[in-house]
């Protein structure tokens, strides 16, 4: 009987070893280093390659980006990227697919891909094989609640396998396992959060470290480890679907995943429903409860109703109906759940960026007013001695700031009076500002006060010219370069800190507190003067001056030549007079315009400008590409409204928000219609295979004021101290809309159309309204409207 | 004409929309929230998921893991690791397949990996095509140079596509583009490392954030975006390759890859040979001048001899003839190579923990003395004024302590005189020890003051039972929990320093220094009878005693209940008497011994215990499945060379470091006998799957130590302060070695083997020596001994 040859030979005087099978140690490798580097490659092909300079570094990297940060635009999937599959196997042929795609991605005969509020599911055919899948979430536990559905719509009778694939992957590389545990049927793997410093223990101690995947009914076999579960095959053809059943490996150390089959023997048009649970536990007590409070036909009912009574809480207060179908669609479902989100979680951090914080709570002016209220007594109980804001609010106790918090912006304080403004248009609530809040170094001033301190030290902070420092950045976080030495401005905290402080003068003097309304005023004008003085161009604003003394965002620049922010805060703040503002509008067109909105900047920088430095934010990525950054956009657009006569302007930049109507758009953005993502790609002339290619990140200040353009611009429905204004800005193309607003109570059922009026006509019932304005507004009454706009 | 229906359909009022396409918007998605977390899940479902612990977490992880930290072991691979591979596409048929085996994972007809000393080379066969493929490194610049060769060795004419595919990965969420270079013939990839603070900025100016794939003859296409390239295939069966050419896209803010493809008609038996480089560079300057240097026929030829030059000065001081061939080889070849990479680059860190530096150094003694040297006066020139050694060792300018270097340890001074024995033992040259060298702070001292000093602050860290602080951990770094209170104390600490003071003693008597010799003995002494009053457990010495004074590594500890390190240096520094020893070696034997070699303690924890803590390095992972953690493991085999009659012990543990020679152990084990890893997993009775699974990590302090055991345990051969010392320890199942020493640069040639002798005799010549042991050494002479050890 022949021999095999030995897998692993020595040759070349032991110089070599030879390995002949690639599968009898997989990860066996060589590894070569020089004075400059070092490489580990395995038999298979993988590698692993490092060099110093001086820390050490890398040329080829992995994929995504597993370190925790923060969330990350455009995000790139790959085959083992965490996911939730399922794979169907004919037992008779031993063909295979998987829902919803991945990872085998068989063409599928149909597929359905379907987006609710409350719920994502698929109906996807193959094989004569349905499969549906439905996601659903509780209202205040963290845990996925999945429906799994098979039908044989094949016509005859069917024998196949059901294999719920839900990786769970790399947990931790300080210990991490899973097993399956019958009695609570299901995988759990365990891990323990790394950490050196001995009282980070203390820190991870309570955290869950446990992944559980449950299954109600219990399945013929299972995999705990991703090894044993994908094999040779690979994912697209996993080892252990080609035997009888699954290994029903552990993991230990190996990577954990939950894989579980389902053998059956279908008749034609029967079906068979499966549910699962996936998500985080401390320990095995915790899963024990979340199963018996879940896991159950009769719960998945009950669960989904009730987080449908909380979707319901976050629906707005606008309903609209205008020749714009999927402009209403978004408007009405869509855009106020956004808004709802931001202001029920946060965007999911325990810091948010100051700005951030106040702009996402003033969305929720529209949905709960009392949840702004309470943010603003949040942040302003932060406000340092000095009446500055910090650059970030921290709301979970031990919280820290992070990332771009710890770097030093200067306009956090402008964020006060801005969006307070929504809160008393949207309540009338002026008590707001008596209220008392001490902060922890000691100091105990009013809200009114507090706001004061915080615009004079907007207005101190400012060189002997007038103009605001920028330090290592401002709005849009962008520009690290220009200031870090202390004496770079900029363009736009200078005109923002004239809209910011002219608002407030106005609270002021609503509050009777004129002689300090006076001060503001002049306050606002200085800056607005400033600005004129140091940074009109001739058509536009400059965006900066440099520490250097190098003026920039102007004509001469070949890239970063024109910035939108400036402009739109010379024109919401006073900065800008009626000639000025026909300038901009004219350059905006010309240089910032593209089919996806309107770019944050142009030309693109193509390298770095040292003295002006690079966008350090989430919308980097696509800053070299040109940067539709939806939230610079979505304020131009509000520009646009206050001016009152731009409403074709308004509304083109607006629908550019939003992807579709046409498919070429929607694929080309690459994204449903059902979030404003915060920026698209703009460079349309220089990159046009990528331009308009959405970030697919929801997170993002675009939203509460999306919500303010549709309610206080586009339908003109904003409140006032004592009732609400109407003066809606109906697009030419329009000649009617329908409009239901709730406020302060009320609520208001509008026709709007055009008529031979001058000015805005408000019929109530019989009797024509003296200007077009409600006030003795009746909490829970109705209030029918027909308004006259002009033709 | 029937019209397709629209890929995307709003339903239910709007209150969802439907996707009727998987591959149409691949990204699209839907995302839920609740009160606690938030889901992103795609329509092909790949889902991102995060909750709330007050941090973001997950609990579905990506499988790798890519933030930057230290190298870590047991590594997983998953298809878009990154790798070097090539694809075969025979084109009449459509068959595919890739070298060396990844990512279409198809079974070979003939597969060689052939892992050299300077060189890592496949050859692999399949559909009657011969991929070879050699990679190599020049010595002093970071690039990898690839030859692919590809032979049709079917007999008959053939066409075929051939794609080499290294891809380049997720480089940089700052910013990240790739194209063709048609000047340079290559890929080209640019990124931004990414950064928040200014400052970063100018550290990150220069480094080089492009990665290069040059080929040396221009390929007909190539793609450099991943997703182009992939498309819906898969990497298994990459879409770029089922047209007739690849795509030629660039990647812009999308996945950077290199793949380029040649179309061949080859003869039968016809070869091609290509030639290709990659590697990160700062410009296209740089690019240019790498391909002008290397990549050529030529220079390669010219690049890898100079290459087995720079390797060849790494190979040793040592050359064994012993009944066992493996360790022959491994010691001949391999070893010495894994010492010098250590001494050569310092496991590429710029802050090596102090007790690596100075044993990875410590190998160099016995390959560049002159290296050995150096290290000990960069390590001691960063002493702390009160004598203190700092956790890690800075080597560039800007370095800082990173990860477990900012976590206080107690030991480092312990490796000061045990690490300099080596260099004393191998070079005779106390010279060093008047060098005078001057720290940071100012202080100015010889070595001999400073490793006095070093030893005064050791003895010093004890508490009033004379038992050594363990601060947050000691060697191993494990037991972080035991002393953070700055109570609790070592056992391990407390016998090494004992062993280290003696050591120190001893250099001291050889300098004339009496007094202090006799200070440290009495130290040293005071350490033993600290250890055996608090810390004898009756069989064994207790690992330590808690911040609460409780005793632990003690009988009745159900887990950690006996460690290895206490026992080891009890042994090595005169704590332990021979009773003691006996005992402890039939502990050791009953409660800690593994086919793969000795626990570093055991039962495995199978949870935290709050007052000991766990092990927070890298054997962490395995700790919990019983690590054998071969640096300790190292030690012991030391230990027991320097009992002087423990060969055959010796031997057993020293072989268990290599694995191998019988394949079901290669296998196990899962690695070439090419390096000694840091750890094996040592569960074989709790976990007997993965038991003996190597870390795959070849850095480790293990290496120095080894081949000091062959060196001086083994072979006998060690140096004293005028010469060299000759007491071979054969196992007794050995009757005869040869060995060929190299000394103070003479070389001694060894015949060895057993006789009727009482104690070793070495005959030079027709001259019996009077004692076993060579003085008066002539460098450059050649010396041949006769060695006769007792039967």
């Amino acid at each position: 009987m022949r021999k095999d040859p030995p897998i692993l030979q020595p040759s070349n005087n032991g110089n070599r070893y030879e390995l002949t099978s690639p599968t009898a140690m997989p990860k066996a490798g060589g590894f070569l280093w020089n004075q400059k580097m070092m490489i580990q490659i395995t038999c298979r092909g993988y590698a692993t390659a490092q060099f110093m300079q001086p820390e050490p570094a890398k040329y080829a990297y992995a994929p995504n980006i597993e370190a925790r940060t923060f969330m990350q635009p455009e995000p790139n999937y790959y085959s083992h990227h965490p996911g939730r599959f399922v794979y169907i196997k004919d037992l008779e042929t031993g063909q295979l697919f998987s829902a919803p795609h991945e990872p085998v991605r068989a063409k599928p005969d149909r597929f359905v891909f379907s987006v609710g509020k409350s719920d994502v599911a698929w109906a996807v055919e193959h094989m004569g094989i349905r499969v549906e899948m439905v996601m659903g979430l509780p209202t205040a536990d963290v845990a996925e609640l999945w429906t799994i559905k098979v039908t044989n719509i094949s016509g005859r009778p069917r024998r196949i396998s059901v294999t719920p694939y839900f990786p769970i992957g790399y947990m931790s590389w300080m210990n991490q396992s899973a097993e399956w545990n019958p009695e609570l049927v299901g995988v759990v793997a365990s891990c323990v959060t790394p950490y050196q410093k001995a009282t980070e223990y203390f820190k991870n101690k309570y955290l869950k470290d446990k992944t559980y995947f449950l299954c109600e009914t219990r399945p013929d076999s299972w995999d705990a480890s991703q090894q044993a579960f994908e094999g040779e095959g690979g994912l697209h053809n996993p080892s252990a679907l080609q035997e009888a059943q699954l290994t029903g490996s552990d993991a230990r150390y190996e990577t954990p995943t939950a894989a579980v089959q389902y053998r059956l023997a279908l008749e034609a048009n029967e079906e068979r429903e499966y549910r699962f649970m996936f998500g985080p536990a401390y320990d095995n007590d915790e899963i024990r409860t979340m199963r018996s409070r879940y896991l159950s036909k009769q719960a998945f009912v009950r669960t989904a109703d009730e987080y449908a009574v909380y979707m319901e809480r976050g629906r707005g207060c606008l309903r609209i109906e205008t020749p714009d179908k999927e402009l209403d669609n978004f408007v009405n479902n869509w855009l106020p759940r956004q808004v709802y989100y931001h202001g029920d979680v946060n965007r999911l951090t325990t810091d948010p960026q100051t700005r951030n914080y106040l702009q996402d709570n003033m969305g929720m002016n529209y949905i709960k007013p009392e949840v702004a209220r309470k943010s603003f007594i949040t942040a302003i109980s932060q406000q340092e001695a000095n009446g500055a804001m910090p650059d970030g609010i921290l709301l979970a106790e031990g919280a820290e700031l992070k990332y771009i918090n710890q770097i030093p912006h200067t306009d956090h304080c402008v964020w006060l009076p801005v969006t307070l403004d929504v809160y008393l248009n949207e309540t009338g609530d002026y008590s707001l500002l008596k209220e008392r809040v001490r902060t922890e170094n000691g100091d105990n001033f009013t809200v009114f006060e507090r706001f004061s301190r915080a615009m004079d030290f907007l207005l101190e902070l400012r060189d002997e010219r007038g103009l605001s420092y920028i330090a290592q950045g401002d709005w849009c976080d962008p520009m690290n370069m220009v200031g870090y030495k202390g004496k770079g401005v900029s363009g736009w905290l200078t005109l923002a800190t004239a809209y910011a402080v002219n608002l407030w003068a106005g609270v002021c003097e609503h509050e009777g507190a004129t002689d300090l309304a006076k001060h503001f005023r002049a306050g606002a004008e200085h800056c607005n003067a400033a600005a004129n003085e140091h940074l009109w161009d001739g058509d536009w604003f400059a965006r900066g001056i440099t520490d250097d003394n190098v003026k920039f965002g102007i004509k001469k620049d070949p890239e970063g030549r024109i910035w939108l922010n400036p402009q739109t805060f010379a024109m919401l703040g006073g900065g800008a007079n009626q000639k000025q503002i026909a300038r901009i509008l004219q350059q905006v067109d010309s240089q910032l315009s593209t089919p996806y909105g309107v770019l944050m900047f142009s030309p693109p920088f193509t390298k770095m400008r040292e003295d002006v430095g690079r966008v350090t934010q989430k919308a980097i990525g696509s800053a070299e590409n040109g940067a539709v950054y939806n939230h610079a956009g979505v304020f131009y657009i509000y520009s646009l409204y206050k001016l009152g006569n731009q409403q074709d302007r308004a509304y083109t930049h607006l629908r550019q928000l939003l992807p579709g109507p046409n498919e070429a758009d929607y694929r080309q953005r690459g994204q449903l219609p059902i979030f404003l993502p915060n920026y698209y790609r703009g460079g349309w002339r220089e990159w046009p295979r990528t331009a308009g290619r959405s970030s697919q990140l929801f997170n993002t200040g675009t939203v509460s004021w999306a919500y303010r353009c549709v309610i206080e611009g586009l339908c003109g429905l904003s409140g006032d101290a004592e009732g609400l204004v109407i003066r809606p800005q109906l697009p030419s193309g329009w000649n009617a809309i329908k409009v239901t607003r709730e406020f302060r109570g009320a609520t208001f059922h509008l026709d709007i159309r055009r008529g031979l009026v001058k000015d805005v006509t408000v019929r109530m019932g019989e009797r024509v309204l003296p200007e077009p304005r409600i006030t003795g507004i009746k909490a829970g009454q109705t209030y029918q409207l027909s308004v006259v706009v002009p033709q």
